[in-house]
């Protein structure tokens, strides 16, 4: 035994306790007995103490240090990028403060979603403070001399910053909204869908989605939970969903987009199973996988044609004339609060507004009491709407509760990463809407697990969206392809 | 913080994980997808390893050898007592041997269940072989100069004797065997239940039944497996069942023994939650509790009789006259080879055989190639019918498949706690056949919570049945039952 191989033996069961205390959330969210939760808290405690342990193990800077990365071939020097870079950030934070961020982030979630139910900032307020503090000190340990949001930002998206974010959003801002008040200003109002639509059968049809997408059900399944998640990685990647009678939408997209997660999970090589580059790579390149099956691919005027003939198939008369009158449901563009109901056109706007406040909170730029001021101002100003209520505002994500900052971004980068994703898709496969207008999503997630998806964390994120498209990712496909698909149409 | 409070501390974590650990269990046989088998087995193996480290590891042993337990309450020398004999035990076994069982027992089940389908003992001779001497070497390594037998049996019942069973079980074989052969001569032949019975209602009244029987579902849930068992501990423990059409109440009575499993574990007191004295304290007081929930109390004449209404109104006519002949057809003796699918006459019979038989093979008296002989002749002698075929015999079981060498005296075990506690019940509870005529259980099952699973691991095994009963468990009172029970019901 080498070192390297030593340190991987011991890398493969931390891998795989991993995978449990992933699941043990997958659970929570599913199946769990409501009574078992403070138990629960503890057993996964227990296991985030176990994991922070072998992080932090001094047996893994001993085999790092004896290992030559020159004797390895690629994958064998990405493993240890991976593992170095888990155990330099893990043993830069010193235990009780780790210890206590998780101690009050499990706390600080229930004080946010009782704020929010009662519609009331301030009794959120000094959990928010404490939170940002506490990350805050957490961010310090971990820059050095570097930048604070920087380093939180890095734990989800390696290698990105906050000044490339900013010069990245700058570039979409100014289209976005132009093109949101072209399509405000349009005469063309599509309609909402109507009706309701039994729910039992929205999930059956679900299910089918995320087949025709090439979801496994031999390596998952499809469960219901109050928020639609992916959980898992390599052979047991489970998905789940939510149904409301009028809003079948809902369902069947959030299906499409929780089986791109899963897909790209699945897609990844056998060989890297239950190694460091067994799992997506960053959450943006996540985010570009769910956002292109849902959007790029589902929301297209071909799938869309083809999904119009499955619901009518179902649900019998939708009320709808046909496939381009479905199309432009389907897209139909509409100002909102909700972040999580938003259309293509509105919703990087969201994130950019939130990437913005984020990063003042956590300079202390933005004291925690002018945020919902800071939040309604911008939002009139993006939107044209005046935020009516704080669950409208500033409290309706559960992101900065649980200490998620520098996590937003990564929604956006996702969507400028399907962009891309998309146009070098259409090269590789010309008779794509041909393809997609019959519901066959083959080549296209063929080409994603090809390409993108099987390699796992082979490459840093920017380089794995780079070595699929062939280019450097950018925000011009994204931006071209908005554009194009909007103001066509809504005749513009 | 002193030596004891560190100590708990620790083990408080050391609980918390094995309540992961058995989890997964339960996930692999309910919801797992089949696809997952691979990964599954890595991942317990990685739980199984931070297991058997903690359990070992040296601090044990020295915060062990600095308390003084004269310092402590009842419950805290018990705590010590389990956390002393758990590490004892799992230091002596040699790590490299551990892990060779954990292997070779992994691989074994799929052996046997692949020679049971296909009817050849052979081809598990050599896995059978193979785990025998493994567990061979870790009963030597635990024993001592004492008994092989004895070391693993102490594994399922803390301080149980082979020397013990045999003379418990010589008291009872004579009247079985008596009981048995009045029944079989008897004149009197209750049917069989006829028909078929809608398999989702099913369900449902065996949800029913699990409320009953007080199952809390607040803290628990009750799914679909091949083969009924009950998981967990604290305050998430699940059971679970299968639907055969034809077979009702191997549906209904699988669920309320695997309730009274649960409600075992469920209602010890929160003050044991995540310390060793906060599960069953062994197999067979286990045991003790799902067979009084399952046959003294849910196939007593009072409670058929309720049972009897309750089916009728969820499956109209069961073609069955009236509540006495229902009471008999639910108590039908019948000779069968199967120990699951037997009758309370038959039961420990079957039992009774497998003692016998895995004692003398583990000393190796009984060679391998020997056992289906050993069997059939000792199934002819005890039962009168021949074997016709493994799976019908030595092949039926998966226990010894996995080196469950020990494990079966403890259903037996249960049995004779059952028949004494229920003899105390009756004293604490007079009206106690009027109140299951009516479906209430509150009085027989709270009464068991009082004395007996509230306590957890408090008291050795035998003691905590002599502490709920008020005597030393013996063989006559679940003799006298049986007899009483099953002359009446066969006019004897």
């Amino acid at each position: 035994m080498t070192a390297y191989d030593d340190l991987m033996a011991f890398q493969r069961q931390t891998e795989a306790l991993a995978r449990v205390a992933g699941r043990l959330g997958w659970d929570q969210e599913t199946v769990m007995p409501r009574g078992a939760t403070g138990q629960r808290a503890e057993e996964m405690g227990a296991m985030e103490s176990v994991l922070h342990a072998r992080r932090t193990d001094p047996r893994v800077a001993d085999w790092l240090a004896a290992i030559d990365p020159d004797t390895l071939d690629a994958a064998g020097r990405a493993n240890l990028r991976h593992i170095r870079r888990d155990h330099d950030r893990a043993v830069k934070v010193p235990a009780d403060l780790a210890a206590e961020i998780a101690r009050v982030t499990s706390l600080s979630q229930g004080i946010w979603a009782e704020a929010r139910r009662t519609e009331d900032f301030d009794a959120f307020a000094p959990t928010l403070r404490q939170v940002l503090d506490l990350r805050r000190r957490e961010a310090a340990a971990l820059a050095g001399d570097g930048d604070l949001y920087d380093a939180l930002l890095d734990d989800y998206e390696p290698g990105a910053t906050g000044a490339g974010i900013e010069a990245l959003f700058g570039a979409l801002r100014p289209r976005l909204v132009a093109l949101r008040e072209a399509v405000l200003g349009a005469e063309k109002r599509p309609p909402a869908l109507a009706g309701h639509y039994d729910e039992a059968a929205q999930l059956q049809l679900a299910r089918e989605m995320a087949e025709t997408f090439g979801y496994d059900f031999h390596r998952g399944r499809l469960d219901r939970a109050v928020h639609p998640f992916s959980s898992g990685s390599g052979s047991d990647v489970r998905i789940t969903t939510r149904t409301v009678a009028a809003e079948p939408f809902n369902c069947l997209y959030s299906t499409i987009h929780e089986t791109g997660h899963a897909c790209y999970e699945l897609g990844i090589d056998d060989a890297h199973a239950l190694t460091p580059l067994g799992q997506g790579v960053s959450l943006g390149v996540h985010e570009s996988q769910s956002r292109i099956y849902e959007n790029q691919l589902g929301r297209s005027r071909a799938f869309t044609g083809y999904l119009f003939g499955r619901m009518q198939a179902m649900f019998g008369d939708l009320g709808i004339a046909d496939a381009d009158a479905f199309y432009a449901t389907v897209n139909r563009v509409a100002p909102g609060y909700i972040r999580t109901e938003a259309d293509e056109v509105h919703y990087n706007l969201h994130i950019l507004l939130r990437f913005d406040l984020e990063r003042a909170l956590l300079s202390g730029d933005l004291p925690v009491a002018d945020l919902p001021d800071a939040w309604n101002t911008r939002f009139e100003k993006d939107f044209g709407v005046r935020v009516d209520r704080p669950s409208h505002g500033c409290l309706q994500d559960v992101h900065w509760s649980v200490g998620l900052i520098g996590y937003f971004p990564t929604y956006t980068l996702g969507n400028v990463y399907a962009g891309c994703l998309l146009q070098a898709m259409k090269q590789a496969v010309p008779d794509l809407d041909a393809q997609l207008a019959r519901g066959d999503t083959a080549a296209a997630t063929g080409w994603l697990r090809d390409n993108l998806q099987r390699h796992g964390g082979l490459r840093a994120p920017r380089a794995t969206i780079a070595h699929a498209c062939g280019f450097e990712p950018n925000e011009e496909p994204l931006l071209d392809y908005l554009e194009t698909k909007f103001r066509s149409l809504y005749d513009l």
